[in-house]
């Protein structure tokens, strides 16, 4: 089946056929309701999931004029910091800078139940953690297509100008510019042709020059290092807004050899239509809004940095990809998607957490076949620096293997980590701190590994002075903590949950409303 | 100027006499307006507090029948679980066992607006702190008057019935009975006559048998200690609701030789007004609601407990004083008061907490004179386990000379202890987690205290065989996580400040509203 413009295609995910009208298909109606195996379908692009966060209220049009250059920052920010998680909505700026060309944040980690609904599963840590499970387990390669819109523009030469997005500049007064926060990244391994899609911080340098920065941990890495041996610039294809499942691979740790295009078929249950880009050897999502082309620089560095990191802190001046445009092609009235970074909370804590504890939990449960329930990247330390793991243990110590388990995955997360009972639910930060008040004797329960990997960027190991990628910073200590009960214990101190459902059934009652 | 039962009287506080109109009076009317200094006027009881709670929303009417012995406990719960702090009333429940004795509670520790309104000061921790300390350093001891209300009714001996007062059972199906959880127990010394007041919970054993149980920490036991050596059986009385500086005086920790009447004197700036008891020698505040006098047994003790405690688990069965009770005085139509107690979050983790923080907070800022700015014990450490001091530090280690500070006021208290940069909110479990994650180095910053007084029925200890009381759970390990700033940081990513307060200012225009 060829790509499709047309607003009806049949869908092949439910055994019978039926038809995707646009803007009014027949998914399940809200979040509270579980998407019926037979009813599911995925969304075909970034405009199909905007209508279906519209329709589920999880989508504000902004349409007060605003400014990249600052407004969109700090209308995000103020959504993020004033707005409750449970109600806020991802944002749509209709009028930037007076372009045509709208902007969208927050589509994918705007809240929990937002990435539920990208991944179309109830936003329950045990649902989302088994669509990322399963799909681990099942990936669906992409399939190869000969049209689609991303080429309704084409651009190439001097007609490319990446600044005639509205590009917004975050950390105003000390970001050295726009970035794109949201791009995804694809290179390929010049020898087996598997392509990798990641997401890493790009300055807009010039209209057709950006700045790249890929960290040593990260993949895309491996294949400029593999292009460079063969003396060749790499090429590369930034893609800007797409049906959400790829983006969510994107910025997630995928294992290296899995391709985040399979991954994200895996995560839709259906493959990613994929098309030859116009002017490098890759391949590009046809539905893609937005698609920017061209080579990395061969043996080349500049300066790039410094940008507001996850930490909460100016990250480093690096020494970055230079990436030099050949062709820029795009949707009819594309819409131009970034992420919420710097600080926490923010988007980008958000969707790595996430991520991130789905690939642990998976180490845990289905490798190392630990009684383990949940696991937990507190958003707080950017979805890095603290974890907690909730388990149902078996037998003494078993908690412990657990967080040196957890420790072996991303060898960088979690410098505290914490482990807790099943009763304890980690994501509540009052149930956990209660956990460590009653559950942890210090002297008994807490343990250090040193000369570990050290969390990326964390400002607690040098003085600024240090380099932030200086080698001497790439290792620290870690300190588990063993909140588990490790005797009997008495009661709990709490009525009886009948007594409790009891009251809460009659509250009106009680409360005269 | 002796007691009344008019509703007029004239005040002392502003300079210039003016009149207090029960229900009506000239106090300020909304939490946001602060209290000008001229126009205060203290609470004359626990009905002049209730009304004032009502007019500022904060007090809300259950008409519904409810049953002691489990009900009131459950609905309290749903109401701590349920209601955000922000907006959670205190409970007055109408119709309790079909008795007219109304039950009350949340009213000092319902939140901390609740608190501020209590104290009659701003709900911000630095206004509560400073009230606490401004107490401290002019205590207003207490004048003696000839008659007051509380004697309305006047029960001895046989006619003198705890039960007839709606006392509620706190953890059903683990608690042995009914338990005051907000008596107010006097004693005094015998030597000097200085009076004591304290809670301790109170188990209701028989009509005129109460089982008190006072650990070896607390200052009434002293009291108790000297009657005994004095082979005389030690004169009680038990003081259930009054104005609301005294209870939350009988709850904290004021320092032994500072008389808690006197001390509520100096929070409410007025003295309280006190009056002979009927059958002990003992003085009772004149305007309480309900007077339990009696004398403990002398060389007898008896088993109470086991009672839901403030850890969130089953405190000990001990061996308690036992109470016989020779009189009961109370007011016209007497109005019983309550804590809620066990499983923080909880009236008496919330009033714990504000108390204790503030005494730490007196003896850091004013004896040791170092630059701390907040101190908080967290609730759900029950207001004991885990503490975090924030400030402005001027010098290297000074915030660890704060922690070792913190830990000699009350030893038993911040099994954990962080410290903080003056920029972190320690009240805020987001904030206090960010600064682990990125401002804290486990090999370099975590340090521990071996030997030192525990937290009180820290359950992680020794196994539920180990008595709770046993003399080798006194001891335990402290540790100390300095999570302050080392060196120089990079800038905090963040929007500039005027960004967000303008995009704030103009929000209505974004959002569309």
């Amino acid at each position: 089946m060829g790509p499709s413009h047309h607003a009806v295609k049949p869908s092949k995910n439910s055994g019978h056929t039926h038809y995707i009208v646009f803007g009014n298909r027949p998914r399940y109606t809200s979040i509270e309701i579980t998407c019926e195996e037979g009813s599911y379908v995925p969304y075909l692009d970034l405009r199909d999931y905007l209508d279906r966060l519209e329709q589920a209220g999880k989508l504000k049009r902004i349409t007060k004029p605003v400014e990249a250059d600052w407004e969109i920052s700090a209308v995000g920010r103020v959504a993020f910091r004033d707005i409750p998680e449970s109600t806020r909505p991802a944002l749509l700026f209709e009028n930037v800078d007076g372009s045509d060309i709208p902007v969208t944040l927050g589509i994918l980690g705007g809240s929990r139940q937002i990435y539920g609904l990208a991944l179309e599963v109830e936003p329950t840590p045990q649902a989302i953690t088994t669509a990322w499970r399963k799909a681990g387990d099942s990936p669906i390669p992409p399939i190869t297509v000969e049209e689609g819109p991303v080429k309704d523009t084409i651009l190439k030469g001097d007609q490319a100008d990446v600044t005639v997005f509205p590009v917004p500049t975050w950390t105003v007064g000390e970001d050295p510019g726009p970035y794109l926060t949201a791009p995804y990244v694809v290179t390929k391994d010049p020898e087996t042709g598997a392509h990798n899609v990641g997401t890493y911080r790009t300055q807009v340098k010039e209209p057709r020059k950006l700045g790249v920065w890929i960290n040593f941990v990260q993949d895309g890495r491996k294949h400029v290092e593999m292009w460079e041996e063969r003396e060749k610039p790499t090429p590369v294809a930034i893609v800007l807004g797409s049906e959400p499942t790829l983006g969510l691979c994107s910025v997630s740790r995928v294992p290296y050899g899995v391709e985040e295009y399979a991954m994200a078929g895996g995560l839709r249950r259906e493959p990613i239509e994929i098309i030859p880009a116009e002017t490098v050897d890759l391949m590009v999502p046809a539905r893609a809004e937005i698609v920017i082309e061209g080579y990395f620089r061969l043996g080349e560095l500049e300066e790039e940095g410094p940008f507001g990191e996850y930490t909460g802190y100016m990250g480093p001046v690096a020494q970055s990809y230079v990436m030099d445009v050949t062709c820029i092609t795009h949707r009819s009235k594309p819409i131009y998607q970034a992420f919420l970074s710097q600080m926490p909370p923010s988007e980008s804590s958000m969707i790595r957490s996430i991520g991130r504890e789905s690939a642990v939990a998976k180490n845990l449960i289905d490798n190392l076949r630990l009684p383990v329930i949940d696991v937990h990247l507190l958003e707080a330390s950017g979805a890095a620096s603290y974890m907690a793991i909730r388990g149902r243990w078996e037998h003494e110590g078993q908690s412990r293997q657990a967080i040196l388990g957890a420790w072996t995955v991303d060898p960088t997360l979690g410098k505290i980590c914490v482990a807790v009972d099943e009763d304890i639910d980690i994501r509540d930060p009052f149930a956990l701190n209660w956990a460590l008040s009653f559950r942890m004797q210090p002297d008994r329960d807490v343990f250090q590994v040193p000369g570990y990997p050290a969390v990326r960027l964390d400002p607690s190991q040098a003085d600024e002075s240090v380099p932030q990628l200086d080698t001497s910073r790439r290792l620290s200590t870690k300190m588990g903590v063993d909140a588990t009960k490790k005797h009997t214990y008495p009661p709990i101190a709490f009525p009886p949950s009948d007594h409790i459902e009891r009251v809460r059934a009659d509250w009106a009652a009680y409360w005269g409303i």
